[in-house]
This record gives C-alpha cells, structure tokens and sequence, in this order.
C-alpha cells in the first residue's frame, strides 16, 4: 500500500469512528500541537494501518478495544471509543455487558468507570435509556 | 433461578469453557484450599450467574475476556481463557488480531506476553501454527 | 441461607456501611441504570455475601479496602469506602498512618491521592482536622 | 531521634519482620549490591523510620501492606510481607480473608495471585494447611 | 551528613524544583496537615536525600521522573515535575519526545496524558506553543 | 522517507539496539509468528521511525525507555533495553540511579524488579559488579 493510499485509508476509517456523536477532539490534534510529522505518522500506523485491517470487522474490533480501555481505565480514550463504537453499529446491550463481564478481572472501580462513560455518551448522543 | 439450577448452570458452562485442551488446574481448586464456602459462592456468581448471561454469546464473552485480561497483563488467568476461547470456537487469526490490536492502549510488554501466552497455549493444544 | 436473609443482609450491611456521612450515590444505581438484574447480583454477592462475612470485622475489613483501593487509585471507591471506615468506627489515626505506609509499596502518587480524598471526606463530615 | 537509635530500630523491627520462616533475602541486599549509601538509606527510612511508628502496630501494618501489596499484584515483595506478617502474629485466617476480600476491588487475577503466594509461604513453614 | 545539612539541602534542592512557574502547593502540606512528624520525613527522604545526589545532573533526574509518572499515569505528580523539569532547564522538545516515545510501552492513553498535562503547564507558565 | 530508507534505518537502529550483549530474541520474532505484514508494520513504525529520530540521542531514548519500563514493570522488555542502553554507551551508574529514583513515584516492587533484571544483564555481559 503507498502513502497516498494509507492516508486516504486513515481519513477514510476515522470518519466512520469519529465521525459522528459526541463533541470531541480525537488526540490527533493534540499531537499536532507538539509534531506535525509524528502526529502524521502516529495517525497513519493506528488508523490507516491497524484499524483498517479486516481481520476484525470494525464493530468486533471495537468491541474489543472498548473491553481494553475499560480495563485500562483508559477514561478519555474510553469515552472516544464508545462512541466510535456505536458509531460502526455495536450493539448497546452486549457494550453493557461487556463492562459488566470487566467485573471478575479488572474489579468494580474499572467497571463504574466504564459505565458512567458509557452511560454519559448514551445520554449526549440522545440515546439515553438503552433498555 | 434456584440454588439447584445455579449449581447446575456452573458445571455446564466450566465444562464447556475448561473441559478441553490444556493441561491446567482452575483457580476454583485454590479457593476451595482456603475456603470451601467461598469457593462455592465465586464460582457460582462468575461461572454460573455470570458466564452464563445470553447476552453475549459464549465467544463473544470469551473474546472480550482475552481482551481485558491481556489489557491486565494477568498472564495466568490470560491461559485459562485462551484456551476456553479456543474451546468455545472463537476464530484463532481474529484472537491474535485482538491482541495486535491491544498495541496502542496498553503498549507492547502487554501484546507480546499475550501473544507468547496465546503461542504456548497452541502449542499445547498442537493447533501450531495457525497459519 | 436463602434469598429472603441474603436480601436482610445485602440491606443491613449496606446501611451500617453507606446509610451516614457523605453525599454519595454507591454504585449499585449506576449498575441498575443499566441492567436491574445484574445489579441486584452484583450487591447480594458484594455486599450480602462477602461483606456480611465475620472472619473480618466491619472494621478491619475496611482497613484492608481502603488500602487495596488506594493502592489501586481508584478514587470514586475510595471516597466511598473511607467514609463507610469512618461509620464503621475505624480509628482516624490509623487510616492516615495506612495510606503513609502505601509509600514504600505504592510510591507517592498513590498516597497524595488517598491523603487528598481522606481530607475531602473528613471534611465532609465536619470531622477536620483530626489532629 | 538520633542515627544510633535509627540504626538500632532498623535491626530490631527487621528481625521481628524477616527473622524467621522463608528462606529469602530482603531487598536490602540487592541494593547494596548497586549503592551501599542508598541501600542503608531506604532500609532506615523504610524499616527504622516508617515501620517502627506505634500508630498502627506491627500487626496491623502487615495486615495493610499484605493487603496493599496483593492489589498491586507484586509478586516477590508480597512473599515477603505474608511471612513477616506470620511472624508479628496476624491471624492467618483473616489474611486469607483478606485476599478474598480484594475480588471486588482488585479483580481475580490479583486474589489468584496473592492466594498462591500464601499458600505457598505457609508450606515452606510448614503451617498448611490453615482449615 | 548531619540533620542541618540535610534540612537546608531539602529546601534548596525544592527550591530550584518547585520555587518558580506554575500556580501549585506541592504534596508535602498535604501531608503536612495529617502529620507533621511524617510530612518532615518523607521531604527530607526523598527532596533532601534523594533528589541532592548528583550522579544524575537534575535536569537529568527530572527527564527520568517525568517519563516515569507519565508511564505511571500520575496525572497531579506529572503536572508538578513538568514544570519542575523546566525551572530547572530540561529542553522542551526532548521533553515532549519522551512522552511520545511512552507509546510503545505505555500506550496511547498514557502518552496522550502526558502531552495534556504538559501543554497545559506550557501554557500556564506563558511558554506555548514550542514549535 | 521512502520504504527503502525506512528499511534501511530500521535495520541500522536495530542492529545498535540489540546487536550485542545477551542472549535474547527480539520480540519481532514473536510477532512475526502470528502474522509477517503485521510484525514489518511495527517494526518499522517503532524501530525504524520512533527510534531513528534525533530529537532525542539513542543514549537519551534509551534512559527515558528503561525508566518507562522500570515504572510498568515490563520485566521481559526491560531486560531487552537495558541491554540496548548499555550497547549505545548509557552511563552505568547513572542507570542504577535511575532505577532507585523510581522509588518515589512506583513504589519499591518496582525497584526491586528493575535492579534485579539490571543485574542480571549486567553479569550477562560479564560487566557486573559495576562499583
């Protein structure tokens, strides 16, 4: 894949995932302000790259994604993938349980966390009772 | 849900998740070396009440499970569920997507001990390479 | 013990631990917010079962919560669980010397947290300085 | 306090500790292995100075740091502070209580680990099983 | 060194770290005002004692400390060393490239932490933007 | 940069990282394993790109990865780049300092864990005691 192509990929991935919902400011921008080229290069190997492998479908990888900053408590980065998450079309019961099932491993302050994330994009999209 | 189904509920879903592949002694034994009620009581709130919710599929469980627990680095119970993963039929390239994808959230010492573990874990089971 | 005294328990423990002090709300309403079930599970098995247990005092099982939570930096539960030590009657002095002696295990970003959250809620309570 | 009466608590609040039972060696020596000036330093600070304060007492204090340790999931220094906890007379019972008592904080990897750990201390000393 | 020595160290050593820049009241009065005995103790440990060695240059030992709370995700403890690192001259572009090179092992989380933090004193300190 | 010089330069970085000293195998091999295209991917971007860059001086990365590695308690990929920091000329003793600076801010698990990998190596190459 050369240059031109990736980058098309990395705005191409990023628009489905950040597109849409909350207000936010993908950490793209923050880099920026520090490194124009390592903002680039970081941009590219994450989401021209890696996200945009079809190995996992972008629901499935972002279900997992959500599991990992939830056990993290990744909480920034948390409240972006949520929304990305339900931007692809995750399902918003089996997110819920996702956290729930954080419970045995990762212990009650990682799962209140990721459900208080959860919940407050919920309630910002206008989504907000999922049952 | 009665104490009688729970019960039976919790080997049904032990059996399904550990009852096949590696060589290994679930931390249900450790527990019950300390304290048989208390063994009791975590195996059936995790294995029966728990694992046993529909709302994720057996799969879809253990996937996220792998996910977190390699997001942990918690390298023992990361065995025990891959290999549970593997029993319940969870795709083999799209595990060790998952773990590939763990590299920007929870850096690379987390992917290469999930990948090392998820290796001896095929290995052990003879399904080496995947391939 | 059946239902109806695990029901008894989950709500005595709970009031003893939770019901003076602090403006909160436990956690047990976020996790009903999303699935009422599992919520319900959740607390009989926390708070009626491992909590109600006598090996450990109300006390001393506090002392050793407040420690794990801050060694873990888990500032929500934290907050909650220093106020439910101090309504259980563990001693003030004793608190603060536990989250000094997290120092040398947990380094010092650790304490400061724990020392900021434990003023905050003693001071809540009307109850600073404790020298 | 002057150095002499430091130096002099350092030695008698380590025998107390690390005196009897496992076979190990303390941390101390590893780092006078690097810097005998730091390597006595932290011992001081550390054992003469932190862990010879009476408002918590010795028991006590194991009991929060066996507890602390346990949740950060360190390993090595975990083994060392279940067995000085032994020595100073924590009821062994409620160590284990303790490390159950960590599930819904710290998650099961760290009680699975810290419940090995225990074990295993207490067949070195030959005080296993505690049923 | 005797105690007077060690005292003046202690406030010339938190002279040149903390006494110019940002708006901020280091740790030590926290734990000042739960125990003034222990606040004097930890401060000349680790200001007096620690930080005075001079096998590290400071500007050195900050570029370390500062990569170790950004891995740490020591958000409060970063903030302060940041600024730290600038009273005492750290170049602020190998500053910003230590918290990008976190990402291969602390993840984007922690990376993305660490450059907030350090904008944001930047700012406050009246240094932004760097480029 | 185009992909031969990216090539290139992740082989020339490579080789000063990791081309002398103990016995080990990079973990690109481990990723090369589960999937080729994947483990060029990272290879590249963190070898060849992230490292290569000047900003920082090898010696300097590699001060601020050990201590990033040190306070994650990345035991396996520490032992990798201490190595590394001694073949690109780090400064011995300054690397031991490092690792007991840790103390304040991870705590003494931490410390141990890092100058026990740090010896190790160090009596690998046949350059231990360092005093």
């Amino acid at each position: 894949m050369n240059e031109e192509e990736i980058k098309k990929r990395t705005q191409e991935t990023a628009g489905k995932l950040f597109g849409r919902g909350i207000q936010m400011k993908p950490p793209y921008f923050l880099w920026k302000d520090f490194n124009k080229d390592l903002a680039n290069d970081f941009s590219k190997f994450i989401t021209g790259n890696l996200y945009s492998r079809t190995v996992l479908s972008l629901p499935e990888r972002q279900m997992v994604a959500c599991a990992m900053l939830a056990a993290l408590r990744a909480r920034d980065e948390l409240r972006l993938h949520v929304n990305a998450a339900l931007n692809v079309g995750c399902d918003r019961h089996k997110l819920a349980e996702t956290f729930f099932q954080l419970a045995p491993y990762g212990g009650m302050p990682a799962v209140n966390e990721a459900l208080e994330v959860y919940k407050a994009v919920l309630q910002e999209r206008g989504e907000w009772p999922i049952r």
